[in-house]
């Protein structure tokens, strides 16, 4: 086993990750715009691509397993892959969020609308974006760039709690639409779950970075910028 | 770098995720006492010892980067290696859980209290156990009790929709207590995540049990039974 088989093979793990990360941010979107458009066709599709992202997701831990063991890999690739194998879990439990959504889409479009004081569309585009985010900052091996993604997470959060707030007082007033407050709440706190897995993502590209960094260790298999 | 020393380090590995295993376990089961007993002290306490969790994850994933760097490993302890890894991001996963329910725990304990129609105890045991059989069918390196663990998971989605809808119900025939009602439809959400982990922790167990087992590569790091 050459180097450079080695060295193609650290690319093709990393292309693999970033379609992986497509995947679970377009599942994200497609379950909010389910939601947003009362489509319950669209949320169904997200429920019946969720099998091509646990696949992808096997296909990514092979591909890791089988580079790690091809040779002895040096401390910089052991770290890349091995991050590899952290952010492609978190992908794919993001793409388990946006199950979640979808699940409450199909719920919401089969309940009389109400006009809900929300906006889901803002959070969502803000935590997919943060998906986003977290994997250039991995691409691009920044550990800035992952470090403010940690303090939009806590905006995030607010969202959340503030959409709890609200929904928990609107349920309190209006009983008869608890169950569309419900979905509400609970797609709000989907989405601060998907941030969380952002948060996670750029944490694990931070250790990753840094690590590399201070070790100072052998070949570069990501480009520095 | 002898061959023993990277096995004693496999065996501390080893060790070191199932005193994670409890912490993570523990975490769980204080929480929801905290919220049976009204206990915010107690709540807090779980609040307090995230910090532990979180330091002996990384710990067991720098042990981890340490032996998959010390030597060459063979395929059966590869995979071993990086199940751990997966095991380990699972375990602190659950931990956060426990952060969940003790938030809810600190919630509750402030509002009058009132009798609500769930069973989150029995939830907790179920839940809680199936991280701790997860465990043990890793030590074991059972694929059997694995894949048991697969089929109690859908019992504890019941339980959770059940609750879920019972909680729908009471805060639309008692808006006054919608909050105490949501705390426990969260807890139960919480919980079912719990046994999520537990199943992935499970299938973890599957795919590297059958890996090794497939493969029939080398040094047996775990007894089989």
């Amino acid at each position: 086993m050459t180097r450079t088989r080695f060295h193609q093979g650290l690319d093709e793990l990393k292309e693999k990750l970033l379609r992986m990360g497509g995947m679970a941010e377009s599942a994200v979107e497609r379950a909010v715009q389910a939601y947003i458009r009362r489509d319950p066709e669209l949320a169904n599709r997200v429920l019946s691509d969720e099998g091509d992202i646990n696949t992808t997701e096997r296909e990514i831990d092979e591909l890791a397993l089988d580079l790690l063991a091809m040779q002895q890999p040096m401390a910089v690739d052991l770290r890349f892959i091995t991050a590899v194998m952290k952010i492609n879990a978190d992908l794919e439990r993001v793409g388990d969020q946006a199950v979640n959504i979808a699940e409450r889409a199909i719920d919401a479009a089969g309940l009389p609308p109400v006009d809900l004081p929300v906006d889901v569309p803002r959070m969502a585009v803000t935590a997919a974006g943060m998906v986003r985010d977290a994997l250039q900052s991995f691409i691009d091996a920044k550990a800035e760039t992952a470090e403010s993604l940690l303090k939009q997470d806590d905006v995030v959060d607010e969202m959340n709690r503030e959409i709890a707030r609200a929904m928990l007082d609107w349920m309190t007033r209006d009983p008869q639409t608890t169950r569309q407050a419900m979905n509400a709440l609970l797609i709000a706190r989907n989405l601060e779950r998907v941030a969380d897995h952002a948060t996670n993502i750029a944490e694990d590209v931070i250790f990753w970075v840094r690590g590399a960094d201070v070790r100072h260790q052998g070949s570069a298999t990501i480009p520095r910028s």
